[in-house]
């Protein structure tokens, strides 16, 4: 995944020697506070309370303050901060691991009640929390914020961090709620992404109806274009597998393509301006579907295990900076003269966050439940709360964003801005620290008997036939279906209503029929039993 | 293991913004033509004289064309080369796998024999290349070399690339030979890059007795310090996952571990100015006899071949930018002017490699069977034809330590500077295409009969006892003995001579009753057939 970083380190290191010893001295720290991240949040997995990120965030901030102390109250952190890092490097393979581990059968049969969540549930936050901000930062003394400045807000605190909820949230105890969340928070992530950039790219002074128009016409666009390719990228690898190394395998070069192709397609779609996040995701669902059984034994081992591990370190990575860097003292001074002001807004984002979720976790459940017949499909009060709740931290996605918008390579000299990067950063910490520590109480008091979910779904009968998991979104015909979905309720309601096990049937049959004998899976290569997906869908563990 | 490129990214991207847009062009070719590489050698595979280095230098040579044709003649290649790069993202995964694959039990059963082609070979290889190029060039026209100039001709030329040629010898059917090869081919990259290190910090003005002593002091210091370093490193990665792990494993976490510690050992060998090449080799070493034996089984397949494929990966990505460069414009129009100045440079440096080999691989062959009694154990002169040849390719180590020496941040100015770099250019390509497709058909002509030598081998009583790999250098003491051998000849000729037998009783003894304990390894944790050396060594399949 190193691969921009070489661009970029080819074209800028010219006059960079090697021994530049203070880059050695930070990459040295930072791999050993990796190491330790591990090491105690290992130690503390038996306390559910308190997990990885936590764990990371507390290095980290400890280590700041010790950078803080040593270079005489200068800075905290010891790399700067950049968004493109994050893009480039750390956020590829956390959501193609995401897209490659999700359980796709639990996927694909909530697959609408995951898209209203996390497309029109985040354009609803999104709105609420931009027009909050607009309001009532005017009225308050914090600098010069233009509106595209308030737009992104919303984008920014529209972005969910579920990593922390899963942690707490048991696969085998609550799959439903798990699936709702897990999947969520990926579609979230990459609506809040495909906003934030089409805010940017827009000329916001004059905002019409045209505009607001070609606002929704490019966002359905990137979204279209954007699964179509990544579709097509994990195709190409299924069939250049299937048909160059069937009956000679060669495991180093199958994980191989497997890893270049998927970044190939993250970085074309970065090419082509489209969301390069959605492509790798669908990238990462159509390899575990195809390319994945055309493997041998141990290459479907080695993927499985490299890409789960690859977004383990990233997401520490992550964290370990945020906690880092929030000691930042720069940020801060700006903000010292009033803290008052920064509290205040701090309290009035958490606000929004809080109102801006429950405007569409709870009608969004109500026009779900509309259409399921049997009560016990349904989502109940006590669920909806919880997905409420397990959707309020932010995290990385946020910081990031946040950078973007408000910083100048790390740096920024605004007031505005300032104030900005720090409620950011208190927001991230409290949201992560507090309600993380807070969920696991949560969902103990509302959901004490999960016998009752896991009956729901094991009662399910295990024919072979259920292995061959309906992939809805993988015809252009069907991705076509899901964009105007998206924006259109009486088309989406038409759908909703309509027996999803039909859809399931015919896409059973065109997979089995078409696709699965030019681009292999499971039933058309020797069956070996635990797939990704089946056998452990935890990123975690 | 894109720690320092973070390092560096953050700290230097402050002003490059995310639509970069020729840089995404860039990696998005770079990352297709790694694919294509993949795709290509694997469908040439049937063909063995042509190898998966040959294939990315003639993929790399004409994309080089397309880009030249295309720019207008400006330029050949995509990314402008580093050292940097080379040394810290694609050698560590390369030469850690080399230490992870390597069969130990071939290895340190030969490891006097490898040392001393690849310490004292080097040595010797390095001082006549030296002198000849001093004599040879100085009566040349080529510009102003000095004498450090000349010395690291010597240590750049010294470097071997036995990848090639491990491709055309097959492990199974000529162990000792590949063993050899192979064994020689690590310990002279580490002895080359020790000596060009050695020879850049020295003030080499005046040179006396006492600057060759302090040479050889800090040569022997290098190694035995970087060795331990690497020991260390693999044994505390042993101990936390023994102590930490031990019945609850969580593989992601294990194969972070293993990958990160892999990596801090390696830079911070590079923090201490040591060799890290040294370091992340043995630390290689002691990870697949402890550490690997300590984790899941799924951690065991995910880690041997995650280390594999990135190695691969590297190794193509090395041929495809030499391929590349080789068309460089600013390099050959210093030369265009005299095109028989470049060619009889070339020449030389060619006639010098294959003497300088010769020097030493038969007089060492030599002193080696000395100490053998059975002539089933010595090496055969047509052998000794094979290893002479198989180390005359040159590859990425001799074009990085080339740039190294005469670029400044991939560019040249000065006639001489550009000579030599087109010179080891010429070299690199020369070497690899010519000798590299002669190597086949040598090995058929010299050794057709190879029923003889894997009888040699397999006549061997396997008890299980033989399962437990004598690992020589992994004490303090016998690290000190192996510093030693290498330059005071009367000690080693008593160490040769001595049964070897003995040494690996005893170290068989310490290693099942103080190191195994502690550490882990076979034995002491449920036996699962098929080690990663055992199975299959090869770094290539």
């Amino acid at each position: 995944m190193a691969g921009f970083g070489l661009g970029v380190v080819f074209s800028k290191m010219n006059s960079l020697s090697a021994s530049d010893h203070a880059s050695v001295v930070s990459v040295n720290l930072f791999v050993a506070l990796l190491c330790a991240c591990i090491v105690v949040g290992h130690l503390l997995e038996e306390s559910r309370w308190i997990n990885e990120s936590i764990t990371a965030l507390a290095i980290g901030i400890c280590t700041g303050v010790v950078i803080l102390l040593s270079s005489g109250g200068k800075n905290s952190h010891l790399l700067v901060f950049s968004e493109d890092l994050f893009f480039i490097y750390l956020l590829p393979p956390i959501i193609f691991n995401a897209g490659f581990q999700v359980k796709k059968k639990q996927f694909f049969r909530n697959f609408l009640t995951i898209t209203l969540f996390g497309a029109v549930g985040t354009l609803i936050s999104f709105s609420i929390i931009s027009l909050g901000a607009m309001n009532i930062f005017k009225k308050m003394n914090i600098g010069s914020l233009e509106i595209g400045d308030f737009l992104a807000i919303g984008a920014i605190f529209s972005a969910t961090d579920s990593v922390c909820t899963l942690q707490v949230l048991n696969q085998d105890e609550t799959p439903l709620l798990y699936s709702l969340v897990f999947g969520e928070g990926v579609v979230n992530d990459a609506t809040s992404v495909v906003l934030f950039n089409a805010v940017r790219n827009f000329d916001l002074s004059h905002i019409d109806a045209v505009t607001a128009l070609q606002l929704i016409g490019n966002f359905i666009y990137l979204f279209i274009s954007s699964t179509l390719l990544g579709v097509f990228a994990g195709l190409l690898s299924a069939f250049i597998i299937k048909k160059l190394y069937f009956g000679r395998h060669s495991t180093d070069r199958e994980v191989a393509i497997m890893i270049l192709m998927a970044y190939l397609s993250y970085m074309l779609s970065e090419l082509l301006d489209l969301s390069a996040i959605l492509t790798v995701f669908f990238c990462g669902i159509v390899m575990s579907h195809y390319t994945w059984h055309n493997v041998t034994e141990s290459s479907r081992v080695t993927t499985k295990h490299t890409f789960a591990t690859l977004s383990f370190i990233a997401e520490i990575f992550i964290f370990l900076y945020v906690g880092m860097d929030a000691l930042d003292i720069e940020k801060w001074r700006y903000v010292s003269d009033s803290p008052g002001t920064s509290i205040g807004v701090s309290s009035i984002l958490l606000g929004l966050i809080l109102v801006g979720r429950a405007a569409f976790v709870f009608p969004l459940s109500f026009l779900s439940n509309l259409t399921k017949k049997s009560t016990e499909n349904k989502i109940e009060l006590k669920q909806q709360v919880t997905i409420w709740w397990a959707g309020l931290m932010r995290g990385a996605v946020s910081m990031a964003l946040a950078y973007n918008q408000f910083t100048r390579g790390g740096h920024t000299q605004l007031r505005g801005n300032a104030i900005m990067i720090t409620s950011t950063i208190t927001v991230v910490l409290f949201s992560t620290v507090v309600f993380g520590l807070l969920t696991k109480p949560l969902v103990n008091h509302l959901l004490p008997s999960r016998t009752h979910l896991s009956r729901m779904i094991s009662s399910e009968p295990v024919t072979p036939n259920s292995f061959f998991v309906p992939l809805l979104t993988n015809g252009q015909d069907s991705e076509a279906d899901l964009g105007s979905t998206i924006l259109r309720p009486p088309s989406l309601r038409m759908i909703l209503t309509a027996p999803s096990r039909s859809v399931h049937h015919y896409w059973r049959k065109f997979d089995n029929a078409f696709m699965r004998p030019v681009f292999g899976g499971r039933g058309f290569v020797p069956f070996v039993p635990g797939s990704p997906t089946e056998q452990d869908g935890s990123q975690w563990h």
